[in-house]
C-alpha cells in the first residue's frame, strides 16, 4: 500500500483477519498506519516507488497522488498495480473524468473546462452568474474548490496557468455515496447507497442506507457506479459521490478509487468491510457479503479533535456513555478540521442511532 | 503484551480502531503478532521482560507462562501488570486454582494433589478407577493432561518430582464456556455462556449463545464467572470452563485470564469483541457492550491447515463459496493438530450457520 494514512492504518485489520501480510510505503514516521509501514520515501519518486513495489505481490494505494508516469513505469515492469493507471488517471484529474463521464452519457453537473478569465465569465452568464471552480488535480477534502460568482475570484488559480473545472452549482436535495468493489476478473459487489453530510467541504456524518432510497434511486446510483467501474476498468473500492438533485435526478458529483470516507460505517455495520473489500479486490480474490447488519448505520467524523485535552483523555467519558457505539481514532495529533477519527452506531431507530453516534463523537470537541 | 502468537495478533486491530499503541515482546521472529513486534526475547528472563515492560503503560499477556518471580518484581518496580501476579497464579497451577475454587465453594470435580503413586491409586479406586491427572503448570490444548486408569500410566510424570493434579472423570453432558472481562477498578462485562466442542483436547466449535442456556444454566456459569473474577482479583478476559454434567450442575474445568479461543466468535458476533475489552479492562478504560450482533454465532477453528497446498491456496474456493463467514488466520504454517485460524458465523438459524461455518473451514483441510 502506498501511502500511510487512516485509509492504510484501517486496511491492517483486515489484512491481520485474512492472513494477507500487508507493508506500507510512508513519506514519513509517525504516519497513522505506522505499524505497517515496510518503507519510507515519497510517492512522487520513481526509485522509491519501484523498490518498495519489488518486495510485494500486488501495489495498490491510501490516496490517488501517485503520477502516471511513476504508475506507468511500475505496469511497464510487470508490476501488479491495483487500481491501474488507466483507471487511475479519472480519480487524479477531475478535467478528464468529466470527459469521460460525459463520453459515457453519465449524468454530471453542467460543467466547462476553462484556461481565461474570459471563459470562466462565459460560463457564469450561462449559469445564473455562479459557479464552482475546482482545479484539475490536487484537491481533496474541500482543498481545490471554490464557488464563484465573479471570474476575478479565479485570478490566483487562473495565473498558475494548469486548466480549471468548472461546474453549475448544482441544487441538491442532498449528498448521496454509492460505494462498490471490483476485481480484474470482473466480479463486482455494491454496498447499498448512503447519504452524507459534509461541514466546510468535508465529510461529516453518512447514515447508510440513505433514508428513502430503496427503489429508484438506489437502482439509479448502483447502476451509475456500476457502469464507472466497469467502463473505467476499476479494481478495488470505488466510491461515487452523487448529488440527488432537488427534481430527484442523480449526478456525480466526485469518483475516488480506494476506501473512503463514506465506507467506514461498513467497518462495523456491514458483513464486509470496505478495506476488508479493497484488500480481496486489488488481489483478485472473491468478494465477501456486502449486506448491513444494523438496519441502519451511521458514521460521525471526529474533526479536528479536542483542543484542551488529548483524544485519550475523552476515552472514559466517551467509553462509558456509549458502550455500543464503535470508536475508531488515528493516532493524528488534534488539529482544526483535521479528521483524527470516526465513530459508528447501529440500529433498528434511525433517530436514535444518530442520537449515539453524535453523543460520542461531541467527546471529543472542544 | 508479553508473547508473540495469535491472541496478541488479534489483539492489534483492536488497539488500530480504538487508537492505542500496542507494543509486543516476541520470543523470535515470525510469529503472528509481528505487525506489533517490539522486542524479541524470552518472556523467561527478568531484564528482558523488564526492558520491555518500561517502554511501556500497562502490561498484559498473550500467554499465562511468564513466572511469578518475574511478574512480581515488575510489580515491585511500579510496573502496571494486567492481570497481576495474585490473581495469575491460579492460571498458571491448576493445584492452586482447584484449592482455591474449593475454599470459595464453587462446584469443581473431585479431584486430589498427588505425589505418590499410592495417593493416585487411592483417588482411583474411590473414583471408579479412573481419573483426570494433570500436571499443575504448562499444560494446555490437551497437553498435561491424560486420562488414567492404573498409577503406573503416572510413572514418568511422578518421577519428574512435580505434583500433580488428579480429577475424576466427569460425565459430562457437554462442555460450557463463560468469558468475562474486568477492570481494576471493578466494572464487570458477561459475555452470553457458549457451548464449546474439543477434538483430541483442542476446542474444535464453538456455538454463542449455547443452545437452551436460557435461564438457570446461563445464571449459573454467570455467578460462577462473576465470582472468580472478583474473588481471585482477574483483570482483563477471564474465561471459564465448564462442565455441565448429566445432572445440570455445572463445574468448574479450567480457568484462563486472557482473550480465549471460546471467545473468538466475538470478533465478528459481538458488539464487543474480547479483544478489544480485554484492551480495555487492562487500560481500566470503561467496558464495551457485549451484545450478540446474531441470533447465534458459530466459530469453527481451522486446526492443521491444508497438507497439499498453502492456506492461501485455498482462499479463492472458500471465499466463493462462503461469502458471509469471516475468516482468520494467523500466518502460521500448518501442521498436524496446530491451530492455524478460525472461521466464523452468523445468523438466526443455527442449523445453517453451523453448517456454514463447517464447511467454510472445510476448505481448509486435506
Amino acid at each position: 500500500m502506498i501511502g500511510g494514512g487512516q485509509l492504510a492504518r484501517m486496511m491492517v485489520p483486515a489484512a491481520i483477519n485474512l492472513g494477507i501480510p500487508i507493508r506500507v510505503l510512508a513519506e514519513r514516521e509517525g504516519e497513522p498506519a505506522a505499524l505497517a509501514v515496510a518503507a519510507y520515501g515519497s510517492h512522487l519518486d520513481l526509485d522509491t516507488v519501484l523498490a518498495f513495489a519489488e518486495t510485494v505481490d500486488v501495489v495498490t494505494f491510501d490516496h490517488e497522488h501517485v503520477p502516471q508516469a511513476v504508475l506507468r513505469e511500475l505496469v511497464a515492469r510487470g508490476i501488479d498495480v491495483q487500481p491501474g493507471p488507466d483507471a487511475l488517471r479519472f480519480a487524479q484529474n477531475k478535467l478528464e473524468m468529466r470527459q469521460r463521464l460525459a463520453d459515457l452519457g453519465i449524468p454530471v453537473p453542467d460543467w466547462a473546462r476553462v484556461d481565461t478569465a474570459e471563459q470562466l465569465a462565459e460560463f457564469l452568464a450561462d449559469h445564473g452568474g455562479k459557479g464552482v471552480l475546482k482545479t484539475a488535480t490536487g484537491g481533496y477534502d474541500g482543498k481545490g474548490v471554490r464557488v464563484v460568482r465573479d471570474a476575478s475570484e479565479a485570478a490566483d488559480w487562473l495565473l498558475a496557468g494548469e486548466p480549471l473545472l468548472v461546474e453549475e452549482l448544482v441544487e441538491f436535495r442532498r449528498e448521496l455515496a454509492q460505494l462498490v468493489a471490483r476485481r480484474p476478473s470482473g466480479e463486482l459487489a455494491l454496498w447499498p447507497v448512503v447519504e452524507s453530510m459534509q461541514r466546510d467541504g468535508v465529510c461529516a456524518e453518512v447514515i447508510a442506507p440513505a433514508p428513502g432510497s430503496a427503489g429508484n434511486v438506489a437502482d439509479v446510483a448502483a447502476d451509475i457506479a456500476t457502469t464507472v467501474a466497469e467502463a473505467l476498468g476499476v479494481t478495488g473500492v470505488l466510491a461515487v459521490e452523487l448529488f440527488e438533485t432537488t427534481d430527484e435526478r442523480l449526478l456525480v458529483n466526485e469518483l475516488a478509487m480506494r476506501p473512503h470516507n463514506t465506507g467506514h460505517w461498513t467497518l462495523d455495520g456491514s458483513t464486509t468491510s470496505q478495506f476488508e473489500q479493497h484488500l480481496r479486490a486489488v488481489l483478485d480474490l472473491p468478494l465477501g457479503a456486502t449486506g448491513c447488519r444494523d438496519e441502519w448505520a451511521v458514521m460521525v467524523n471526529v474533526l479536528g479533535g479536542p483542543t484542551t485535552a488529548t483524544i485519550a483523555d475523552r476515552y472514559d467519558a466517551a467509553f462509558a456513555d456509549q458502550p455500543t457505539v464503535k470508536f475508531h481514532f488515528y493516532e493524528k495529533t488534534p488539529r482544526p478540521g483535521r479528521k483524527v477519527g470516526h465513530v459508528n452506531a447501529g440500529g433498528d431507530d434511525l433517530d436514535e442511532v444518530v442520537y449515539r453516534a453524535r453523543a460520542a463523537a461531541a467527546f471529543f470537541e472542544g
